[in-house]
Order: C-alpha cells, then structure tokens, then sequence
C-alpha cells in the first residue's frame, strides 16, 4: 500500500514541542509519529503505528524461533490476583487502581505474572507439559510518579512480556538463556548499540537477573563498563574485589587523639598531616561510620544498621537499598540520636557501635589487617590505627560504597566508567515465587507434585522505538535502521506536475517489487520543505524527481551516510530496489 | 510456523463450563481458544489470539482499501475530552473511570470520538486536508451491567473503530457509503450472514445510522424482516404506513355510552358487542390513550404526554425512547394523576387530553376520518364513533406501538417478522456534534472557515469471532470459515510413531507450500481423542494419518460437509492444497 504524503494524516512541524527534553521526543513529535495525549500517554499516528509494528514484528519473529506461543491478556485484571502476590500493596501508586460498577476492586496491568501464572495452572499438571513459553505484545499500565521524555518513560505504553514455566532449575536456566540469546537477536536486528548488566531483581522477587541497556546519554540508568573488558554492569550489581587478609601482628597499637574541630574528614585529615605523626594521612585511611535504620517487610521496628567505609567513599544509597531488599531504609533523625546517646556525631567508632549491639557492616576494603583512622566515640576525638580484625571484628561486610570512574573492574581487566543507558529489556529468573503464591504444582514421573519455577522477560517495545532515535538522529531528524523504518523508500516528487507523475510511477514500480514506499506527491509545496521533511521523517533511501527529470537523470540519497548519486531515469528502479536491499 | 499439539498451549474440555449458555462461548472455552480472566474479562490463547488476527487482517484490508489510515490511540484518557462532549455523565455506570496518583480524573475509552476529534484538529485546517478516514484496532472498556455470553458482550473486547471527517454533508454521505461498502464486503469475506437494519442513533448523538445484525436466534438483538423483499430494521426505526385520510362527511355522530366496569379493553369491546350496536366490535377499533411524562435535557420540569394508539397494540417503551430522544421518558405515578383531576383513569379521551392542554400524538393508524372508540374522560363511559380530524385533532403522529409479526412491510413488499441478531457493526452519521464540541473548523476555498462534519463507525472483532461460531458450528465444534480459521488444514497423526512421523512429514510440506498446518503429534493420546478433538477446534481441511498408512492410504476430511475421501499418500499433499485453495 503506497503511502501518499498528499493524503497521509501527517503534518511535520519545524519547532520542538515545549516539553521536549531528548532528542526520540522531538523528533517523533515534529515528524508526526506520535501525538500527546495526556501526560505520558501517547497516540501512535500512521507513521508512527507502522515503526511500532515493525519493532514487535521483529521481536514476534525472535520469540517465536525460541518455541514462545503468543497470546493475548486483557488490561483490565481483578484486585484478588495481585494481593495473592503481594503487588496491589508493593506496587504503591505505581498501579493503576480503579472499581467497577459493583464496587469490586481492578488494576490495570503493570505486568501479568500473575494471569500467566493462573492460566498454566489452569490448563497444565504433569511435568510432560513443560516446559512452555508464553508471550504477549499489549499494552501497559503504570502510574509514573514522573512520565517523562515522550514515550521513553509512559505510563500507557507497549509491551513484549513473557513468562517462562520449568519443572527445575536447570530447565530456567535454559528459558533464561534462550531470551537471553533470542533478546541480544532482537536488538541486533535492531541496530541498537547496548549492553547487558547484571542487574538486582526489584520488585520481581527473583534471583539471577540482567538488564539490556541501549547506550545513550540521554538515559535514565547509569552503568559502568571495564576499560579492558566487556564488563558492564548497573552500579547496584558492582561488586568490589576484597583485599586479602593481612597479618595483624607488629601493627602499632591503637591511641587516641584529641582532635578538636575535626566534625568532617578533611578537616581531621589536615589536622592529622599537621601533627606530623610520622607518616601522610589522606581521606582513604579513615573509616567512616554511616548511621541508617531499616526495617524488613511486615515488621512495626525499624533496627539502627551502621555501614563502615573508607572516607573518601560516600554510600550510594541506590547501591544500600539493594544490598538490603526487600527491607526498607531510611536515614536517621534527631530523635534517634536523641534515642541512642552512644552515638557521639562526627565521631562515631567500631567500638561503640559494637558495644551497644548496633548492627555494623563495612565495605569489602576493610578487610581484617587494615588500619584505620575513626571515631574515638566522644566529641573531638579520633582514634588512630585502629585495627580491623584485632581491635573490632564487623558483623559483616555490605558493598554499597560509591563506585567510581578508575576503580577496578571486578573481573580483574581493565578500570571502571560510568555511562548512561535506557532499558530496553529485562530477563529475571523469578524462581518460585508465583508458583508458591498460587500452588502450582506438576506432578513428576514419580508420580509427587513439583512446584514449577519461572522467568519473567521484558521489552519495552514502545521504548525501543524511542532508543532507536536516541542513537541513530542527526541534527536534521531520524535516521532510521531499514529493518523498522516506516517504509524502504522515499520517493519525492519536486514541484512541477510531471515530476510528481514520474514520482508516482517511480513509487508504483518500486512498490510492485515488493519494497514499502512511501511517495513524496504532495502539489504547491516547495522542493526544500519536501526535503527537509524527507531528513526529518528519516527513510533510509531516498528518490529525488526534481529538475534533472527533463535531462533523463534523478538523484539517489542515502539518509545515514549523506550520499548522493545521479541516476539515469531508466535505472532507476534496479538501482533504488538494490540500495534498499543491500 | 507449524503449530503442533504436541507443545501447543491447548487443553480442550469435554464439558461446557458452567457458566456458559451460548454456543460460541461454550465452544471457545472447550476448544481453549480463551479463558476468562474476569467477568466479561478474557484472554485469548494461542488459536485464539491467532483466531482474532485473522479477523482483524480482514478488517485492516477493507478499511485500507477504502483508503482509511490506521493509527493506535491509547486507551487511559483524560475526564476534560469526554466532560467536553457531555459523554462523561451520559455513559453513566458503564464508564469505567479512576484517577492517577495526582487525583486526576481518567476513564478507560468506551470509543474514541473525542481523541480522533482533537486529533484532527491538531494536524488539519484545511478544506483540501478532508476528506481523512481514520482508524484503529484496540482495546475497549465498557462496564457492561450484565458482562453475558463470553466475549459476546464483554467488559474489555476487540474493536476496530473508525472516523470520517469531511467538509460537507455530501462528503460525509460519501464517507459513509464506504465504510457500508466496506463493511458488507468484511461480513461477506467473513462466511457471516447478516442484515443491514435501520437504527435510532443512540448516545452517539448523530443522525444517519444503520446497524449490521449477524442472524443468529441466540442475539441480543430483535429486528423484524419482511417476507416479499429484504427489508430488514431495528423495531425501533420500523415505519407504520399511514392510511390515507379519509372523508368525514356522513360518518354517525359521535355518542357516549354508559359501559359500567369496562376498565380494560377486552371487558369494554364485550359490552358493547353484548349491547348489539348495529356492527361488530374489535379491539383494533378502540383508541387507547397513554399518558407518560418526558422531559428534555436540562429542563427541571416533567411535561405530560398522551399516545393514543388502537386499543389492540402496546406502546413498545424502546420505540417510545427512540422516538423522543434525546428527551427522558418516565411512566405516571399516582402524584401525577392525583395532580391532574381530569385523567380519568382507564376512561381518558382526546377531549380532556386537548382542553387540557396535555401534548397529545397518535399513532399513524389514527388517520384523519377514522371513527374510534375511547374513553369520554369520566368513569364507565365511552364514546363511540368519535372521528379524528372531525371530533379531535391531535398535536401530531408518533410511531411507537409494538411491531406484531404480519404488519405489512414499510416497503409495501410481504409482511414483517420478528427475528433475533447479534451486532456486529454500526455505522453513524454523527454529523457536527463532536467538531461543535471541540470546535473544528477548516478554512474554506472562500477563506471563511467551515465546521466539519463526521462519521463515526465500529466492528466488534472479538464480537465477530463469536458470531462467526453461532452461526457456524455443529454438536461436534466449530467449522471455521477458512478466512479466519486457526489453520488451513490439521493434520492428524494416529497412534503410531510412524503415523505421527508421517504426519508431521505431510505437514511440513503443506507448510513449504504456503500454508497455514495445525499437527496432532501428540503421542500417548487415543485416535478417538484426536478426532474428536478436530471436531471441536474446527480446521476446515484434516488429513487423517492412520492405520490405511500401511496400506500408502491417507483421509482427507471436510469439517462442513462432513465429507471423507481416501487418497493416495503420494497424492495428499497435492490433494490437501487444492481443498484448502478451493
């Protein structure tokens, strides 16, 4: 089916929309593929429905290679299944609640974990059904606290979700790896630039855990990557390599100083070098002690946790509420200092801590040997060589420390950096966890039921659309990668009548060949703004019928590399029909 | 993609569930081609989702052809558009509403006039920018009081709807000749037998209407049908012929008779045949006159209104409703006939009805010259040979009394009956009501502005699926209709490990040559079971690989005729492509 400009529901505009903040945003908007039509909730215009069914083409072809069976889920789902999982409550105002006439209470799908779950449960029973793939591609719901960046972050937005059903770990691991596999297809065919980080589970409930991110500065996520590797990994997921074990005998004993005015590290660092005690101190060698409470699902108190770490390091907090999920953090406040007189602020030591049963958990590098300049545990006063293992032994270690750009990478190659990614997909072994809260059991060969074991594997595929624009634009619009563009070819008639006759038989035999063609016929617009609508809506090939028709010849433009060829009129089809697919 | 049975996401059921009464809703659930999830809530499993493509496929390629865009709105939409119509009250409790975190009113689309609306009014402003046809294919939410029959009529269902927007009342008559078009060229495709009916417009607010009823005795819907032509309408939009006035000169004079206790019609028509009056009585010769109150939008006050309609006919309440929409309509309560003293009840006359100012319409049968009996406004009296035109003179005619199968066809062609459809389609010229709402205008060739003009039009596809099976299913299953059909053809392998290795061989083989093979290779499953199976699920070709295999005989079954044939197996791949291409 030609798609006519003349007639195409499309108007570009020239400025970026007010709100617009990334470049998918503007560039969707202004080129017409998607409209607003509330905060974070968009309507897909005819360019734009075409973009997004190609990308859950590509990701339906993918899906079903791996043995996946699609199905399709209402929106609109019972309260009862949610609280049976817990997720009407942890979803908090993230869910989309509402009633119906009789006052029965429904959600809108975030995800359907819970529906997949009920369904196996209601058609399979015997470990001979396993295991099976299911997926769906619709739309989702989620309350965002802020909708941001078009259809980047929407609150009604598009889907891939599948859920894997196995009767044993081994037979997760290999659903697991086949998304994996069958995800990095998807995106390459994509023409995304993205890495896989480990990733923690989140609300998920599961175990093993990655994220697909496409690279972009524009992204939400921030991952580091090895310099000498390919590792990469969200900053929740970074582990630190823990130095080895020192021997603790003939390290000076500890004593303490009176350090006045020393409440931060540099100070008492400046302070230290100052006294010229025999050697160089800098904010590494001092151990600092982070108060915070926590407080683990369904209990009414919160328990005081201290998190020791080098003094240079801050905690990442992002970093300190994974490590403790699914319990709850929270910084103190004056109350509880008022509650705990022990703990002296600015000054706070191992041993107070460990005297008054305060749980202590320190960072990797404070490792038993290690020296430490602290907190003595009254004002104005620290305590110098302090020695992990011989003059306090921590109840654990916790690695929530800042990551930061040169630190190591944890598979020994190469120093860490930061970078920015969008997620675009996210595979989970959930493990039991649904089956459990539904009882789902297969009877196995012995004839004794066997709790099933899942996965959950997501793609943002209205998300996707977008991360494609954020790595592949220019200054004048979208260059699309042919697999998703809306169409193969662009063919433009330029002003005069038979230029556009001739555009249109260009467009017709291009179209019979079996390419998508989208044709340029539109009378009284100028040849500029038909090509600068061309840059703009950003098909990979383009047909140019101008003024050179009267010569026999037209030009051939290549929309990523810029390039631009004569072509004689009669070679013109074979050669368009060979550019779009080489 | 071959589906095979043998890890194909299917358990049929021998029993009708429970909650079932139709027979598409039954058979959906046996044959595993949906599961609820809700009331009137459901999700569509691998045939059935496949199943519901099909249906939406041919949909796409109509509504393409007659150049209709397709574009994908969202189905979370803000209060203000529909509070802009009127349609956030009007659609009552069959609106499901909520509110975003922020406390902000949303709704779940019912349909999507609004959104198209302001849709259009963002990107057009032309007169050479219409005609547009849009369109989409998507979820709808309707909070149905009683969700019934499976995805008959359900809460969240399929639909394809569509909007036209013209300049002129010609190009919206054009606009909607096409869609009719289209839509009888969809049914048609779709094996659906169906009639095209007259219908009131509803809430839509528009003018024009026509519904597409599929005939099927399990329909929500009564329409009536003539004998002698095709004239088929809702009861609501059927015509009463009017009888041509008639002379009132030489008719007896009117008289009023004593008829003690003659409340009801069959009592009064009794006594006066018993008094011996010269002629016979009927019912059919008594004037009946029914008092309701209506009230228009936005008026606080009720205002009286008398039917007067013959004695042998009820007012049909539907038609009444239809016949003063948008105005309400409510019945008398004892407050209003204790408040107007004249309404003598079971005795009430045009006369008191006139004095008294009550708006009074009749039926079309009450023509001018025709001599009636009816009450003479006191009790136990009648008055006799009371002539319209002569001896009253009502405010007009209404045409609301029931429709009896033999009434004679509006067309002057054979009698009407009464039949039973379900609605698969409806077509509205909703004219200026929404662009008058939103304001719509488009400058004219003049440089005046215009204000547009639409139509707006729906298919049921998952009402379409159902349909489909009432219409064609036996005690066996479903026969699908190959258009729509989960497959072209199920091959069965019986039993035997060589069989089912045939099977597959031959299925593998129809599907290199293009079509669409449902296998049975499942092992450790009876031949009974399998073909039973067939039955249900309804392929319309099924190759039956059995015990004739050794013998190089294979079955070529049809599900419609029943018909079954032995064929050669070198000769059944040929065979089976010619049925399924027949």
């Amino acid at each position: 089916m030609l798609l006519r400009m003349s007639n195409l529901f499309l108007r570009t505009l020239r400025e970026d929309p007010a709100d617009a903040e990334v470049p998918s945003h503007k560039l969707l908007v202004r080129g017409g593929y998607v409209r607003r039509a509330a905060p974070g909730v968009y309507s897909w215009l005819p360019l734009g429905k075409i973009v997004l069914e190609n990308v859950a083409r590509v990701v339906r072809e993918e899906m079903n290679a791996i043995g996946g069976q699609e199905l399709l889920l209402p929106a609109l789902l019972p309260r009862e299944y949610y609280e049976a999982t817990g997720r009407w409550e942890e979803y908090g105002d993230t869910l989309f609640r509402l009633q119906d006439r009789k006052g029965a209470d429904y959600l809108l799908g975030p995800t359907h974990e819970e529906v997949f779950t009920l369904l196996v449960k209601g058609e399979y029973s015997s470990y001979k059904d396993f295991p099976v793939i299911l997926y769906q591609i619709q739309e989702k719901f989620r309350d965002e606290a802020r909708p941001r960046a078009g259809v980047l972050r929407g609150r009604e937005f598009h889907m891939k979700d599948s859920y894997s059903f196995d009767i044993d770990d081994a037979g997760l691991q290999e659903s697991y790896d086949k998304h994996r596999a069958a995800y990095i297809r998807i995106f390459d065919r994509l023409g995304l630039e993205y890495v896989v980080v480990k990733a923690t589970s989140g609300a998920m409930g599961g175990s093993a855990s990655e994220e697909f991110l496409a690279v972009a500065p524009t992204g939400e996520d921030t991952f580091v990557r090895s310099t000498g590797s390919d590792y990469a990994a969200n900053v929740e997921a970074v582990t630190t390599p823990a130095p080895a074990a020192l021997p603790v005998e003939g390290l000076p004993e500890a004593r303490v100083h009176h350090t006045p005015d020393t409440a931060t590290i540099r100070t008492l660092v400046d302070l230290l070098n100052d006294l010229d005690l025999g050697r160089d101190f800098s904010e590494a060698d001092t151990l600092k002690n982070v108060l915070v409470k926590t407080r683990v699902p369904g209990a009414r108190e919160w328990e005081l946790l201290a998190v020791g770490l080098p003094g240079d390091r801050e905690v990442d907090f992002k970093r300190l509420e994974a490590a403790l999920e699914p319990a709850e953090v929270a910084l103190l406040d004056e109350a509880d200092f008022a509650a705990n007189p022990f703990l002296a602020k600015g000054y706070i030591g191992p041993r107070a801590l460990l005297d008054n049963k305060v749980r202590y958990l320190v960072d990797p590098r404070v490792a038993t040997g290690t020296a430490w300049v602290t907190g003595a545990d009254r004002p104005d006063h620290h305590v110098i060589d302090l020695v992990a293992g011989r003059d306090f032994t921590p109840d654990g270690t916790i690695d929530v420390a800042e990551v930061r750009d040169g630190d190591p990478s944890p598979d020994g190659q190469g120093t860490l950096y930061t970078a920015r990614g969008i997620e675009i997909g996210h595979i989970f072994q959930l493990g039991r966890k649904y089956a459990d809260a539904f009882q789902v059991d297969a009877l196995g060969p012995d004839g004794k039921p066997k709790r099933v074991t899942m996965g959950s594997y997501g793609i943002g595929v209205s998300r996707v659309v977008a991360s494609v624009i954020e790595q592949s634009h220019d200054d004048k619009g979208i260059v699309w990668p042919r697999e998703i563009a809306p169409a193969d070819v662009h063919v433009v008639g330029t002003g005069k009548g038979d230029q556009i006759a001739e555009a249109l038989r260009i467009a017709g035999e291009l179209e019979a060949r079996g390419l998508r063609v989208l044709v340029d016929d539109r009378k009284g617009v100028s040849p500029g703004v038909k090509f600068t609508d061309a840059e703009l809506l950003g098909v990979p090939t383009a047909v140019i019928v101008g003024r050179g028709l009267a010569d026999g010849v037209v030009e051939l433009r290549d929309r990523a590399t810029g390039g631009r060829e004569e072509v004689a009129l009669d070679a013109v089809v074979e050669r368009a029909e060979a550019a779009c697919r080489a």
